[in-house]
C-alpha cells in the first residue's frame, strides 16, 4: 500500500493505491459501442442527471436478436467500461470534494472492476441501435450489457448517502 | 445462428444461441464472494425482493480501505458475476413465461457477460464484512464491484417494462 502523493500517476492527497493481483478471474466481451456527443472526459457532464442529450448504443451485429422485446421498457441499465481510468485507488480524492473517500462510496471510473451503470431512458430501437438519454460517458465507450430497469426492485426512492449531504458539491463522487 | 432446442445443453424450444467472440476483451477480479443462504440456484429466491435474509459480502483484505465512508449509504448496489450460466443464449424462454424474449429484457444469470446488479439495503460494516439484506445469488458468488445507491441518478419509480405486465409470472425473466 502506497499513500504518498503521486503526481507521474495524477494521484492526490490522500489517496491509497494498492497492488491488485497479477491476473484477473474472468474476461468480459465489449458488445457495442456507445456513441456520444463527448469527445473526452472533461467534456463529459458530472453525472447522468447532467444532460438530456440523445446518445446512441450501437450493439453488434451478433446480439442484435437479444434486443427483442426491450422497446416495451422504458428505462435501461446500460454498463460499460470505463477502460481509461486507473484500477488500483482504493481511496480516492474526488475532484470536487474535499477530501478522500473509499472507492465502494464512490461512483468514480477508477475501481479495481470498472464497470459503470447508467439508468437511461430508452427513446428507441432502430435495428441494432438503441437510442437512450441520460449517459455522462466519452464517445466510443465500450458496452458490456443492456437489462431492463425494474422499479420492484431496481427503484428505491428513500436511499441515502451520507456523506454527499454534508459534500460542498452536487455530483456523485464521479470527478 | 442456431435456432434449434438442444436438450443436451438445456436449451427450451425458441432460443437462439449464437458464436461468441474467440476471445475476451478485457479482464475482472473477483474482489471478494458473497455468502448467502442458498447453496444451488434452484434454493435461491426467484428476485432479490423474494427474500429479506441477511446475507454478507467477504471482500479481499486488500480491497479493505475502499469501504471506508460506505456506511453512511442506506442502499449500495452490488455487482456480482454469475459464472455458472451459458453466455450464449441472445433469446431464452424463462421457466416461467411461455415465450422467447431477447436478452437485454431480462435479468436472466445467462447473458453475454454475466454480470448482475442488486440493489441491496445495508445493515451494517464489520471490517472487511458488509452485511445487506436483498441478495437472491447462490452462496459464494464472485463480487465485481459495490456502488453507492442515489436516488437522484438510480430511482426511476415510474419505469415500466411492457413485456411484464400481459405475463404470467411475477418474476423478472431471471429463470
Amino acid at each position: 500500500m502506497d499513500e504518498t502523493d503521486d503526481a507521474a500517476h495524477g494521484r492526490r492527497p490522500g489517496e491509497i493505491a494498492i497492488d491488485l493481483p497479477a491476473t484477473t478471474d474472468a474476461g468480459v466481451h465489449f458488445i457495442g459501442r456507445i456513441r456520444t456527443p463527448w469527445a473526452d472526459r472533461d467534456a463529459c457532464p458530472k453525472n447522468p442527471a447532467g444532460s438530456d442529450a440523445a446518445c446512441t448504443i450501437e450493439l453488434d451485429a451478433r446480439y442484435e436478436a437479444g434486443l427483442a422485446d426491450l422497446d416495451t421498457c422504458t428505462y435501461v441499465i446500460v454498463l460499460y467500461w470505463m477502460d481509461r481510468a486507473p484500477r488500483n485507488l482504493v481511496v480516492q480524492t474526488p475532484r470536487s470534494h474535499g477530501r478522500p473517500r473509499g472507492v465502494f462510496a464512490l461512483r468514480s471510473p477508477a475501481r479495481p472492476n470498472p464497470i459503470a451503470l447508467s439508468v437511461a431512458r430508452l427513446e428507441r430501437i432502430e435495428g441494432k441501435q438503441v437510442v437512450v438519454r441520460g449517459l455522462d460517458c466519452v464517445d466510443g465507450t465500450p458496452l458490456l450489457d443492456l437489462k431492463p430497469y425494474f422499479p420492484s426492485i431496481d427503484s428505491r426512492p428513500d436511499a441515502r448517502v451520507g456523506w454527499r449531504e454534508t459534500a460542498e458539491s452536487d455530483d456523485c463522487g464521479n470527478s
